[in-house]
């Protein structure tokens, strides 16, 4: 018995030595992130010196070498591209939209065309019908729409807690609404940004056409020129809409994930990917949408490296291409990886913004979210609290169809200032705090850091 | 045995059934405070109608009035003023500061006086000698600092996750940076501002002099210019400063801090103050500092009363005039109602800015710990994480020298910009995200309820 007791003390104490020993790594990566860090400098040269980086532009292939040779002038193990097909739709040069009221006024208001929208052809004008939902506009008759030009007006519901869940009770209205206003013959349809706040910036995004329904034209106004366009439609103006966008879709071009490696010491066959989109939207800089996830991603690495941290398994740190409009990075990533014959225990991406972080959540089993929730108490001085269930990412998201057990892992910033600058000419490096991104930084090296110590 | 089940069940679905409504009243708060609140538009008010609000300015004065007027706009129980004494301190209109280089190159600073220096008499100049920290400069002798005007460069901790504690280690060379400068004969101070990102905002902020030692110009530096300043003194090259300030101070004034309640329904002599306080920097628009506090408060108050709340206790609200300079109102407040004989059960104060909601902190005894732990569960759905012991606050603090058993909390919103735009220019409007300031209302208007419910 007393032996017994001896033996547990040895392991109860070799434990609490483990977790002092975790926690002290944990305090100096988030030293390194907050002293002499690299990420905000980084960040500041993706923004400023690329631009925003949609597939198919120049920015795009710029993004790619800008990031291999950042990865090598850190010296991890191993930096490669992965060739990859995505798509290259242009938003042109020409993008104007008026509202015409009865009496000849124009109201000039802040459009911009939806990812992977046709153009008009020329300028196109048409009387102007204004549902409050997508399923409003679904239970209209032809006759009411047919030759008109469809405004949706559905404003993200503020009183969410969680913005992601307020976009995504109005994302049907950017994806779908082009669709379901053609099938009631409207010309075009225009659909109040899926911005949070009122304000004048127009936020694109991604939309869908379908083979057998005529493609018409999409774009998304202002939230306030949406609010300014309902005033008139409730003091019953009969409107006109004006509009001319030139952008268009060319043949799918080649493009690459760029990927860096840390080589795992006891499993190397085992690898952890981790990462978030390099890609963004053609309008502002990509800033929070996904610049922040990318550089987050980098400097957890850098700072593993820099902290001589030898990780168990190996860390793939992936610079996805292509979310935004298609997610064919992290589809062939997937693919190629399976059929390379490679095992992957892990995934974990960040796609949320560089605000200041509140934790974790995980797509997995009982057992991972056992160990999610085990890694909780080492994060209580640095003020994260969530470690739940939840969503991994776009981008890694196919890896659970190539790996049914895997984990996926999402970093989860504070969600309030998110949709004020998504997919809008305001996410700019400026709308990035320096200290919210480094707090993400760390967060993330020391949850990689307790993975690969856990799995 | 029977009967004391049924009982005991009763109970506990008595309980339950009021954990339910609470629940509902806390989400009806949020919606109240996210969907047609008024906190934003009467921050925007506050600071663009009135603007900086420091005591003895007229913008102070008419701060004054507009509370007064905005609270009776909302049809509280009882809205008046209480009279206090106040100091006027003024920047006056000059206010400049150069670098000299050896080979006569001047280097414009920006500069801002300490709130309640003396000004300089003309311009003032003199060798400049820099110091670490405040400890260095007073084990520095009297030879090494007499004539001279002493720099003290001393940065905020940036690996401090809290940033009020990195601030905290820095209040001292602002404090005191002056009386300690003047006992070694140093002819004016400059500090390096306590903001913690470098950027060319300076930041003011209180300090003292000491009747016995003579009193010396005291003024910040941007932390750019600081970082700029120190590089030349780093390259050994020898510095000299020139400023010029017409600050000075005026005999005190009357003013006021401004209050109003809903009356308790059981126990209307069992008083709940909560506030921030009205005064303000005399830069930017103290929109942070505490404009977010009064607005938090107000709401808070003015979301009750929409849902028909009917408090127990009688629920207090202040606008505490000149914490920044003083404290006069705080300290006021607490002799006052204590000299008319009130019976004070619990204070609450925002005075964190207008950030994303992070929890309560609670200078009490066990008990009051215990009810604080009791409220986390409440807030789990909102983001909230922070039921600890802790600080409440300046304005409030003096409330516990005449209560001894009295809760004091502390509003804990996220910390990691305040110190961005603390006392400086940037504390403007545009500088307040509209979500995360109501989420600060609404979770603050739940908090009263509960603590009104559970006292």
């Amino acid at each position: 018995m007393r032996s017994l007791i001896f033996i547990s003390l040895l392991l109860t104490s070799a434990k609490s030595v483990q977790a002092q020993n975790d926690s002290l790594f944990i305090r100096q990566a988030y030293d390194a992130a907050l002293s002499n860090g690299h990420a905000y400098e980084n960040l500041r040269s993706l923004c400023k010196d690329i631009g925003a980086r949609i597939t198919g532009s120049a920015e795009a292939a710029m993004a790619v070498e800008w990031s291999e040779a950042k990865m090598k002038s850190y010296g991890f193990d191993k930096v490669y591209k992965q060739e990859i097909t995505v798509p290259h739709w242009e938003r042109g040069t020409k993008e104007a939209g008026w509202v015409r009221k009865k009496n000849g006024e124009l109201i000039k208001v802040n459009l911009l065309a939806l990812g992977g929208s046709i153009g008009t052809d020329g300028i196109m004008e048409g009387e102007l019908i204004t549902f409050p939902s997508l399923s409003a506009l679904q239970e209209a008759s032809e006759k009411e729409v047919s030759g008109k030009i469809v405004f949706i007006n559905q404003p993200m519901d503020e009183k969410q807690i969680s913005t992601f869940r307020a976009y995504g009770g109005c994302y049907p209205i950017r994806g779908n609404g082009a669709v379901e206003g053609a099938r009631l013959g409207a010309k075009a349809v225009i659909i109040r940004s899926l911005g949070m706040p009122v304000d004048p910036h127009p936020h694109t995004g991604s939309m869908h056409y379908n083979d057998s329904i005529e493609k018409i034209p999409a774009a998304a106004v202002s939230t306030q020129d949406a609010e300014l366009i309902q005033a008139l439609v409730d003091a019953k103006e009969s409107l006109e809409f004006v509009m001319e966008m030139d952008c268009q879709s060319f043949p799918d071009v080649t493009s690459y994930n760029v990927i860096a490696e840390i080589k795992g010491s006891e499993k190397p066959d085992e690898i952890i990917t981790f990462g978030g989109h390099l890609d963004s939207w053609d309008t502002g800089e990509g800033a929070h949408d996904d610049g922040a996830g990318v550089i987050h991603c980098l400097e957890a690495l850098r700072i593993l490296k820099e902290l001589n941290y030898q990780p168990k398994h190996t860390l793939r740190l992936v610079f996805f291409m292509n979310e935004e409009n298609g997610n064919f990075g992290g589809k062939s990533y997937a693919k190629i990886v399976k059929e390379k014959g490679e095992k992957h225990v892990a995934a974990l991406e960040s796609d949320r913004g560089g605000f200041a972080p509140r934790g974790f959540t995980c797509n997995g089993n009982e057992e991972h979210l056992k160990m999610l929730a085990s890694f909780e108490s080492y994060f209580a001085n640095y003020d994260l609290h969530v470690f739940d269930p939840g969503y991994g990412g776009v981008d890694i998201g196919p890896l659970k169809n190539e790996y049914e057990d895997i984990p996926l892992f999402g970093f989860v910033p504070d969600s309030q200032r998110y949709f004020d600058f998504h997919h809008a000419p305001s996410d700019v490096f400026e709308n990035v705090n320096k200290r919210e991104l480094e707090l993400g930084c760390a967060a993330i090296a020391s949850f990689l850091y307790l993975l690969d110590k856990n799995l």
